[in-house]
């Protein structure tokens, strides 16, 4: 793939190299404080590419000198057959490293993957190489150069674990400080493991989430939350709906106006979305039908728990139906078990080293989707002596406990619970057609805990701005959003999924 | 789809939905003051399904009170062989009505398709049905049954333009205001249109956005949005790039500290990111060797240009590379070839219907992308007289006429600028290895604008905090970024499309 374009180099006289190497060696890459024995590697180039006759060392800063250089293999390439007795190029991080009389073990890390180096002392590999290689702070990103060997076992702490690498160059690309805030093998130590072995705890994860994020399973984290927006989106489109962004700084608190965040905009203010939720209507109105969006949404709620983030990532859809809301709350369900198979599908090596760290009992699921009336959860809820009234709103521990009672009665973790209470939903969604004190609204359930709450939404103006005045929200803060629908707007529901962290 | 549910429904009595009926005339989901003589539709339900005797009328508001309803043919559809001389059931938006005689022409319309509708005076459609289908507002949503008929001869204006519907019933699902602030066919016209027809001007178009998003160019400008997110992130996806969400609170104003929006946060203040530029890059840092994110940006810019927003989606990707940042420069390349190439294959009628509207010469590209030095491209402004120093930033004039001659001399509306001087880039960016004014940078043009900026990033924090502090950035405010290099991190390279603008 990257293509050699040699123009800029090659008008690199020797002189200039030489003059870039001695100001590489100025700039010292390194910081360890004592390893200013270790010599940076001297380099020289043929035609911009890069050649040394050192067999280790640190590297210079790497400015992208040589348009030219070897050709690297991954490291979850080497379990390939092809690569056995080959001489490849990796690289990746010490993972860790020990000297045992004259042989060095140490292991190469990236991502999921380490793999297991062997050094051992010859002509080609002097004892100082040893010395260095062992020097090398835990962490540090390097280059090592040398035959692929089956190994008679299996290693263990090793993926691939069938092979190893008989080490014949060693070069440091970047150093990390010796010391480190935290060891990747503590972070990636199972919650239930019985040891006494040293655990990190959250804030030292957190102050160093750059660290922290290199383990494994925070990897697989990482790589299933895409797969999730990607099914959502995938599957979406596939439907037909239109991906839009919403806008994320407003003119007005618009929900209601409690925890929101306030910024200075110009001369005046503006305020944080709490949500896109007025303007995929907006979006339906004018037409699209059916729309999807995933951006950042922000509650000013001061509160430490797992479940209020100043600020997350929202998956949201809103979508015209024609008879009954319901087409909307059957196209969710599949949407949701579409993504549960795609995960089983394509993740199962990342889930596996998820349940690895953090214990988790299989997911269970239903085809169809589970659809429960509010009233039964209720009921549910009182027939095991739990004590809350017809209209009452769930409390996280009343979720919870249903979940169980669910789970108990129907072997579904994923459950949709229909028709909640009007006066405990938002100001636009649709009464009940009946029942007054209903109302047309719905929330997903995984384990227990609500991913996605929806609703049909009031699409006549008149009633919105009724509805609006009764939760005491401001109706000329929202003037834009009532007046969508003063020039037609067909009935229409959605949802939004409000579960996924952001990164830092 | 809709799966049908009657639990709910069933319960139903006689007497509830009398006085539902009741409540939902009461409730005179119409607004125009003149249509009181209009009846709402009386509805009956045989087991949750809608029936009715009458031929037309204002639906009630839509609760979903029927489980069971027509089954709909979406407008697209109709051009299809097998509709003809069926009936069927069409919802859309009344675009237009006439009458003519005992004749009613009006066209439905939905997105990009209008259909005609033809209503003739019959014994089960009395001149009062007539009058009552072109007394509707424009822009209501309404609900048609008739018959698809064949059109002897093309019908200008629509599309399908093959066909008509001989209605039968007519039914008003949500009512426009008589006054419209826009005509949707006012806001259709060709920009280069050279009659004296009346025009929507920008104000007007944003100050009523949801109606003239309702126009067929701008649903295509927005299919086409979401098509470019699409073919960035399946591309990247595909390349292995794990799809990350940055922070857009932020506890500094990180970059340079200018331009950058405060927010009120608690007791404190946060401020609005105006990139992920340093948290892909701690990506990186943090092994997931290639990353992309898509959200809002912020920037706190009182211009008003078209280049200069607030608010705006960016489009970012980080990568590490072996060993030159060429790799991720072709790697970019490719990627927008790829997504040119995807336009063209799946979204030639949004983009006939764009140029429509707004004339636009055929895009040009080259495959590989034509790759220039800064250098040369100072040499070619000069050379056809364009007064500009060596080392001197472009202008946006500049920019312009240097896309000019670069598509007079190579045919290419897509180029790379490689190589910027080093002064006028970002204080993270990597100084060219052998010629100190430069650096290993580069932007991406389309049609004489930049659309895409990326480097090489410096991953080491010592020459990071020189660069830093010769910038006059506080390196105490971005001293979480500089410490994810001190332990170690790969050479890594990215960029970052700043052109999608926002729905609302």
């Amino acid at each position: 793939m990257p293509e050699t374009t040699a123009q800029d180099d090659d008008r690199k006289s020797k002189k200039a190299l030489r003059k870039l190497q001695r100001e590489t060696e100025k700039l010292k890459i390194h910081e360890t404080g004592d390893d200013q024995k270790i010599p940076v590697v001297s380099t020289l180039t043929c035609n911009g590419v890069l050649e040394t006759t050192e067999a280790y060392g640190l590297l210079p800063l790497h400015q992208s000198q040589f348009t030219q250089g070897p050709k690297y293999t991954e490291l979850r390439e080497l379990s390939e057959e092809s690569f056995i007795d080959q001489h490849v190029w990796v690289r990746g991080r010490l993972h860790r490293s020990r000297m045992k009389g004259k042989l060095c073990f140490f292991i190469l890390r990236l991502q999921d993957y380490r793999v297991q180096n062997v050094l051992s002392v010859s002509e080609k590999a002097p004892k100082e190489m040893l010395a260095f290689v062992s020097s090398i702070s835990k962490e540090s990103v390097i280059d090592v150069y040398g035959r692929v060997v089956k190994s008679p076992v299996l290693i263990e702490g090793c993926n691939p674990g069938n092979i190893e690498i008989h080490c014949e160059k060693v070069f440091v690309v970047s150093s990390a400080l010796a010391t480190l805030p935290l060891q990747i093998e503590d972070a990636m130590r199972p919650e239930d493991d019985e040891t006494t072995l040293s655990r990190v705890n959250q804030d030292t994860r957190l102050d160093n989430r750059c660290i922290d994020l290199r383990t494994p399973v925070n990897q697989a984290i990482y790589r299933v939350e895409a797969g999730v927006v990607r099914f959502f989106m995938e599957y979406l489109t596939k439907a037909g709906f239109v991906n839009i962004h919403t806008p994320k700084m407003i003119s007005a608190a618009s929900e209601g106006g409690a925890n929101v965040f306030k910024v200075s905009y110009f001369s005046g203010s503006a305020y944080l979305a709490q949500s896109p939720q007025l303007y995929k209507q907006m979006a339906i109105a004018a037409d699209f039908e059916k729309v999807f969006t995933i951006g950042a949404v922000f509650r000013a709620e001061d509160s430490n728990t797992h479940r209020h983030l100043t600020e997350f990532v929202g998956l949201d859809l809103e979508m015209a139906f024609k008879n009954h809301y319901h087409e909307v709350v059957d196209l969710i369900a599949d949407m949701f078990v579409n993504m549960f198979k795609g995960l089983q599908r394509e993740f199962q090596t990342e889930i596996q080293t998820i349940c690895q760290q953090y214990h988790s009992e299989p997911f269970e699921f239903l085809e169809p989707t589970l659809r429960l009336q509010y009233k039964e959860g209720i009921q549910l809820l009182q027939d095991a002596g739990w004590e809350i009234g017809e209209l009452d709103d769930l409390s996280t521990p009343a979720e919870k406990f249903l979940g169980k009672l669910v789970k108990e009665k129907y072997h579904t973790d994923f459950y949709i619970l229909d028709k909640f209470p009007l006066d405990i939903r938002a100001f636009y969604t649709m009464p009940h057609p009946t029942d007054k004190n209903y109302s047309n609204s719905y929330d997903f359930f995984m384990r227990g805990e609500e991913i996605m709450s929806g609703a049909q939404r009031i699409h006549d103006p008149v009633l919105l701005t009724e509805r609006a005045k009764h939760h005491g929200v401001d109706v000329e803060k929202i003037k834009a959003y009532i007046d969508a629908f003063r020039y037609g707007c067909p009935p229409h529901a959605g949802g939004g999924i409000d579960c996924l962290v952001i990164t830092s």
